[in-house]
């Protein structure tokens, strides 16, 4: 399969483009790195990229970020930062996407745990993930000529515990190999329409 | 308790202030009606309403639409008239809502059971709804002095049937009063952080 992996210099994209390169033609994406460069807060880049790699099989997007802060003081700004990024801009990965994915080719998105086990400062990221894995859920009933997709909901994976864990007290890290698996599983499995949900 | 109820000319909202009325002194907004006019889609005129209110002890929005369409040919703009209304609508709400609760007060938001039981063409309203679901999940630990926060979401409810049902095939209709019933829980209970789920 030719697969694009959008965010695949991140802690979890670099991981799951190594597990694929095995067996597939792996075009990784990024802001800055990669074969090609791809700014997912930007319709136009997401757009470009897709045009620039002409057709493919498989799409997986581990870019993404959104803001972390206290309730408080959250302004509206601080949640459409994130909105833009990793909400929006994964959303115009399967809108744009959709028309340059092969017949049963399939788009697997990143959302996080903390849609339903949130923490501390994490209200704008809950959000976004939780509008991730709906989204997911209702896109799948429409997607055309066979095209699934699929959202991964890590936990806190391993390889982010020294720069995240201290904002997640007593959250077991979850092993990269079993995050990594997911995305397999929905690049290369027959699913549509499921939140994989790997929290521990 | 001072009870605000922002959406109180909708088909929810109505049920909602009629049922509170009773026993408690409502306030309703609405873009275009009600005791003070309020527009969710601005920040501004949000707090303003608050402003003009002073202090109040719940707040309920039943306010907020979004895009209805098909996934193969939604665009951005689609996604952002609703992410504008109905998802940081209520956010706002929040945000600035939280500064002018009494203590002990509560607040309670409307999402729907397309986040996790979406139908054809409600890519962008089932997003809207699980970002609401996760914001009010996570907003709930952070919310200082008492204030309580949590989310109904109902399904079709009987009154909008006649609108909407065609979009909901098969689907039961929610009886009105038990819809009303989860704002009353929200708002006269003691629960925090809940997903008050009304689909059948």
């Amino acid at each position: 399969m030719k697969i694009l992996i959008i965010g695949a210099n991140g802690t979890i994209g670099k991981k799951v483009a190594q597990a694929l390169s095995t067996k597939h033609e792996i075009i990784t994406a990024g802001r800055t790195s990669g074969d090609i460069q791809m700014d997912i807060t930007s319709a136009q880049s997401i757009e470009a990229g897709f045009k620039q790699i002409g057709s493919l099989d498989a799409c997986i997007c581990t870019a993404g970020t959104g803001y972390y802060g206290k309730l408080e003081t959250m302004t509206e700004e601080n949640v459409y930062s994130g909105i833009r990024n990793k909400l929006m801009g994964q959303i115009n990965v399967v809108l744009i996407g959709q028309h340059y994915l092969n017949d049963t080719g399939s788009i697997t998105l990143t959302s996080g745990i903390l849609s339903e086990e949130p923490v501390r400062n994490s209200s704008c990221v809950a959000m976004l993930n939780g509008g991730i894995n709906s989204f997911v859920l209702a896109a799948s009933l429409e997607l055309t000529r066979g095209i699934r997709i699929n959202v991964v909901s890590p936990g806190l994976v391993e390889d982010s515990v020294e720069r995240y864990g201290a904002s997640f007290p007593g959250i077991d890290p979850v092993p990269m190999n079993k995050v990594v698996n997911a995305y397999i599983r929905s690049t290369e499995g027959a699913i549509t329409g499921k939140i994989l949900k790997v929290y521990a």
